[in-house]
């Protein structure tokens, strides 16, 4: 493959992904899971400390047992085969004058964990909106062990079965900041495509 | 292009992807700079805060004024044409009981932006090992936005022009926990693949 197609193709995959509410029901097959795990896996971390530990729910009776965490906003998330909880502990990876990389290394491992369901065909919706201590006993996550993201997984469902509010959401245009705003050439505050 | 071309060619990508220290001292297009930077500028966020900045330093007086920030071990990078440097202020982002999200969301947009690189052709190697202070002073980074990541770009150099110790650490196998140390199914500690 080419070069350009390769890039072309990334880039496709990246607008395509899009934190979506409708979800159905249908499981989602093992061996998904598998690849987005391996993507996980195999992101960077400082100093390849990999600190980040998944919990896949799919079990009724653990889907229960999570359902209580949500915040009303993410009641649409009950209707989720799957549920990937993103933890880490923090003394697990490198801590910098207060920069606590269990974070920033999760957020690698989980960017690619999100592009591979993508690619896979599914939707995955990392969520805010969970009581962390909920999930943690729902789960028997340890005490030391900080839950990071809740993500919503499954196929895509149909906008019909949202409630009104949801799916009013659902269909808002994605928004983000201009390139000119989160980019800089050379020195802090000179905008990086000031040419363009 | 079909579900299961479409996984194959992102998992692909994902195994390319290596922190590799050999460096070609060619420039690197902006056009590909730019779907670098709009990759990040896609990810997701908490709450769509988008808290991070990107400072692309490519001017010679600008690269030798970071240089003084690395570590001897970092000598290496000292050849990149570019170096991305990901920044956020921690204020720009949620805060929740001490979770600073402002470094899951730069990680989230950090590996977008290193796998569109390696779709692009380049490699992109995020680095510890380099001063916060010196980084800030050299690219005028106020006081209260955080220096995450120091990340070297450029095309594939020849390894024969690094260092015996340089060279010697590109030619190890890359390592990863098994999946069965970092996914688990359910519940805390029952490993995800028990039945692989």
């Amino acid at each position: 493959m080419s070069e350009e197609r390769a890039a072309e193709i990334f880039r496709a995959l990246i607008m395509r992904r899009e934190s979506r509410r409708a979800l159905a029901a249908r499981p989602v097959e093992c061996e998904k899971l598998r690849a987005m795990l391996e993507a996980a896996r195999w992101a960077p971390s400082y100093g390849n400390m990999q600190p980040w530990r998944f919990v896949l729910v799919q079990e009724p009776a653990a889907l229960d047992a999570m359902r209580p965490a949500f915040t009303p906003g993410n009641a649409w998330a009950k209707q989720a085969p799957v549920l990937v909880v993103g933890t880490a502990n923090p003394q697990d990876a490198k801590i910098v004058a207060g920069k606590e990389y269990y974070l920033f290394d999760l957020g690698l491992a989980v960017q690619n964990l999100l592009l591979q369901a993508v690619a896979c065909g599914l939707v995955a919706h990392p969520m805010g909106g969970w009581d962390e201590q909920t999930v943690k006993q729902a789960l028997g996550v340890p005490d030391e062990v900080r839950v990071v993201v809740v993500i919503a997984l499954g196929y895509p469902g149909r906008l019909e079965e949202l409630d009104e509010e949801t799916r009013r959401k659902e269909q808002q245009p994605r928004t983000r900041k201009a390139l000119a705003e989160i980019a800089f050439a050379d020195r802090w505050g000179r905008p990086w495509d000031a040419g363009a």
